[in-house]
């Protein structure tokens, strides 16, 4: 049974939010932006976070107890961090001193500022023969001063003698949560950044992100190094079923890939890589098993079990990454073998999980990775949808890159969208070849059975002169040596087919139909370019209103983004895995059903 | 009357050590890593540790009239934690039949076999396309349903897949507290190993402990490499001040001959490097420093900073330890800058934190660490006692190594302790310098100032033809070519009465008076040597009943070990230092008053 969600009020804003059972009422406010005082972030350690309960009973905490006057708590104080909803509440929350920064990153989602990157600038004492505390305890009892937890390891250990002589005991203490990765001389708060990475199976994109004011700084994207072993995860694992040698030549391209991009964030910028604490990486299970060295093999073969989909942390160092020696390097959790981290990122962007709004986000791709549901229940599942709609196995298909036909529109003439601009058209991409089909069935060249017309069937249509054969196949031109095939049709029919599939299989869990659906969201790579029209006329999304089809962009780098700015967004990430049920549809008997019941076009009757 | 060293000899395994007289058979056999099976801790109750005596007198006890038959003390049979050694022993130690779940270490300290590193037997369930678990929660899954916490780093994660499955998911899990450190084909239970370290700034010691049965496997001992760079932690801090070259310099030196114990520790043992997973590492803090590669400096000078007291643990990998790739280094905290980890084991040992009685534990070298009080209340102090316990700056002086003189007994005629037995003797070490000047006091060769006789001052002493000039100094004549000067006479002057001072100002804070001690221990590996009679005549400790001065062993190594064996008493020593008050001597107004009042030898009645 779904419990019933709480209502929490706050103070002198009369701003209200609608929170599961046992959420804190930091974590609520943070969730809508509102912003409460904390130095520690919620880790229940700098007592700045106090609210006053109005309505509502929040119990007296450890916290509370330690850090309160029995005065204030007999009149509703409480830290917010520590304190739990379970009931309606309403509390008032202090005036900031300071306004805290806030982004508005993925799909309209506000985000405070706040990174599991830290640094705290401490003027220590300096030693003497009545305090002769060694340099860890002198730094962390600064620290603690100020609500930092600290646990340093043995390689930062190493640099304090020196570098607390060195600055006259004046230093800046890097913290990723509590763990101290560096200590630099004077005051360098100003500059504290980190990396957003989307590990694509065909695209990887760095993201240098302002960890101080919330910005990006640069975007670079390049190939996949890997691209040369394989287009897809599947070829990729083949490779790495070689041998260990060949898993670490896979690791080796991916990281130096990043490397690059980190090489090229750092010229544009000119931010030093010492300076660059963290990085937080999403892609699919396959890119981080390799990325991380860990053998994907038993992905690739029933019953799919991946080795970790737990968050990993690692040094960079470990790793490899060319960012600060100490910095960390930690990765999103994957919910299963096929739906990876890429697509945690995606709910953390879109806020799927957080609303009451019921939404299907869909990443199209070779893999079509589903989630169905709102903040009352979430469904994922990963549709095998082959490469398609990568212009892979297209018999004019090409990558989205200059020449490609991306967009197509037919009427009395043919119309056509080419990258490059006022070229010729060399091949079609995958937005395109969905547009074209779509279109083809708007005008009445292709029926709903997926079979083109011939000349004879459509002898006055003005596109009749189009419709050819080659090699003795049907086929549709769309420019000169460009031109559609019938079989290229079936190859896009199998592909939406089985992501229909599988969204049809999750409404069906779920209880649910399309007209319940109040958004459709279009993410990844590939979804964000496809038109929505199109998709909804081929069918590779249910049949609701346009307007409620909605491309949200690449949401595994924006989750990413988000992560790295927000130390409470990324627990959020790291619960998702608990929240969000796996649906394994190669289990599953009503699969191959729906699927040749899904693979017809639908008979729409008005598209808008 | 002084007593001369003893041999004892212990059967089948013919190992022998030398002990001071009234030392059991149980402690001395411990303190080289002997195994004597007991379950009481040497109360004299659990009538298990019994041996056969073949050679030197036992006294029946008590307890072997309770225990034994008539027959069985006839033919030799007694508890070796109640027979005390007066002469030189050989005795046979039954073989061990059950494997004891309790360990008695350090001085009679019965230590439950509990240690931090654990292995845990798990049958996992195969996946199937119903149980999609990634193979890290898979294993945490059966973990946790044993009661074990388990995080586990990218390093052991990386191993999953191929043990898993080549092992159908029958593996054993290496734990160290809640950390994986390995997943192991099949039921390797039996196989668990730790290495104990005792950095000495002189000698490295190395135990091979077996976790499963407590029991030590092998010891060896060995210079420490970095001796070539001066023979104190001083010039050692000095080497590290030539830059950072240097100091990687002596860390290599050290891990070196570290792995070249554990190499002969494997030798001996046949206990393969990667069934040995954790090294607990004690020693000054100086060489912890150096081991962990962090710079000693501040500690050299005032007001005496180290970068850490605290605990360290670090990967073997990291720094380099030839133990299993995944296995941990944990060294215990120091409490202050001269008083380290090996004094912290040492109270772990010696159990003076815990136990009611008043005592002064006493390390005596280069360094006097001392450590006054009882459960009640604990003080900790080093007095810089110079090289002269360590024979170094005295005119004969040699290390306690073959040909060095260890005991002196004077009457009408001299007779000598000879390390190496009956050869001649070519220099004397610290406990044959400490042996010679208390028995030069007792026979009156040696006024209380500390000034030697000349011939004249008495001519009809047995011994004035001894009484001779080197230099135009007084000197006495110990053996051809060996003798001690009125200098060295002075320099053992100083450093007792540093020693004497630390101790005299640690007992003015306490409030108490020599009365009042119930014990006094004496440690470490010069400590230990010292002939307790002595150590009284010439004021090194303060004037108690000779059977209240008690040699305690290698209490530094014997620390390690029990915090090796047991994760409880690991936590005891780590919370030492918040126990412990540490006295600074440099800054204190009474310290110079009191090393006056000292330097002079007491004027005791009678020894006894």
């Amino acid at each position: 049974m779904i419990q019933r969600k709480l209502e929490v009020n706050y103070q002198p804003f009369d701003r209200t939010t609608r929170v599961p059972p046992g959420t804190t009422l930091f974590s609520a406010a943070h969730w809508i932006g509102l912003p409460i005082d904390s130095t520690c972030g919620g880790r229940g350690t700098c007592g700045k976070c106090k609210v006053q309960v109005l309505k509502g009973q929040a119990e007296v905490t450890t916290a509370d107890r330690r850090l309160l006057r029995q005065t204030e708590l007999d009149s509703g104080w409480r830290h917010s961090c520590q304190a739990r909803v379970y009931e309606d509440t309403t509390c008032v929350v202090p005036q900031l001193l300071r306004v805290p920064k806030a982004a508005t990153m993925g799909f309209g989602r506000l985000v405070l500022v706040d990174p599991n990157v830290r640094k705290v600038f401490v003027e220590l004492a300096e030693p003497t023969l009545h305090d002769q505390r060694s340099d860890v305890a002198r730094l962390r009892d600064a620290l603690t001063a100020e609500g930092h937890d600290m646990k340093a390891g043995l390689a930062v250990l190493a640099t304090l003698p020196t570098v607390l002589r060195d600055a006259e005991f004046k230093v800046t203490a890097v913290l990723a949560g509590d763990e101290l990765i560096a200590v630099e001389p004077a005051d360098t708060r100003d500059e504290s950044y980190g990396v957003a990475f989307d590990l694509g199976t065909t695209t990887l994109v760095g993201t240098l992100m302002n960890l101080r004011t919330g910005m990006a700084e640069a975007v670079l994207s390049t190939l996949n190094g890997q691209a040369g072993f394989g287009a897809d995860v599947i070829s990729r694992i083949s490779h790495a079923m070689e041998g260990p040698a060949a898993m670490r030549e896979l690791q080796a391209v991916v990281l130096a890939t990043m490397n690059e991009i980190l090489c090229g964030l750092y010229a544009e910028t000119s931010v030093s890589r010492e300076r660059v604490y963290e990085a937080v990486v999403v892609g699919n299970a396959t890119m981080l098993h390799l990325f991380m060295g860990v053998d994907p093999t038993p992905i690739a073969v029933t019953p799919f079990t991946p080795a970790f989909l737990e968050p990993v942390t690692v040094g960079a160092a470990e790793v490899g990454l060319d960012i600060h020696w100490g910095g960390k390097v930690q990765t999103l959790p994957s919910i299963g073998a096929y739906v990876g981290a890429d697509i945690v990122g995606g709910v953390l962007a879109t806020g799927i999980a957080r609303d009451d709004q019921l939404r299907v986000f869909i990443d199209v791709g070779t893999n079509g990775e589903i989630v169905l549901g709102s903040s009352q229940r979430l469904l994922a599942t990963a549709a095998p949808a082959g490469p398609a709609f990568e212009g892979s196995q297209i018999r004019c298909g090409m990558r989205a890159t200059e020449g490609a036909i991306e967009g197509v529109q037919l009427g009395d003439s043919i119309e056509l969208q080419v990258i490059g601009g006022d070229i010729p058209a060399t091949g079609i991409c995958g937005s395109g070849l969905v547009d074209a089909v779509a279109q083809l069935l708007l005008v009445g060249l292709l029926d709903y059975s997926g079979r083109l017309k011939t000349p004879d069937h459509a002898p006055t249509h003005p596109l009749a002169g189009r419709l050819i054969e080659v090699d003795g196949m049907r086929a549709f031109q769309l420019a000169d040596g460009v031109y559609l095939t019938q079989r290229d049709i079936r190859e896009l029919q199998f592909a939406k087919g089985s992501i229909a599939t599988g969204i049809q299989v999750l409404m069906g869990i779920l209880g649910v139909g399309a007209t319940d659906l109040d958004q459709v969201l279009l993410g990844g790579s590939f979804g964000s370019y496809l038109n929505p029209e199109s998709a909804k006329v081929i069918g590779l999304v249910p049949p609701v209103d346009l307007d409620r089809i909605i491309s949200v962009g690449n949401t595994a780098g924006e989750g990413a983004k988000i992560s790295l700015l927000s130390y409470r967004e990324r627990q959020v990430a790291f619960d998702l895995p608990a929240v969000v049920e796996y649906v394994e549809l190669s289990g599953r008997a009503d699969f191959n059903d729906t699927f040749v019941a899904v693979l017809r076009f639908p008979e729409l009757e008005a598209v808008g």
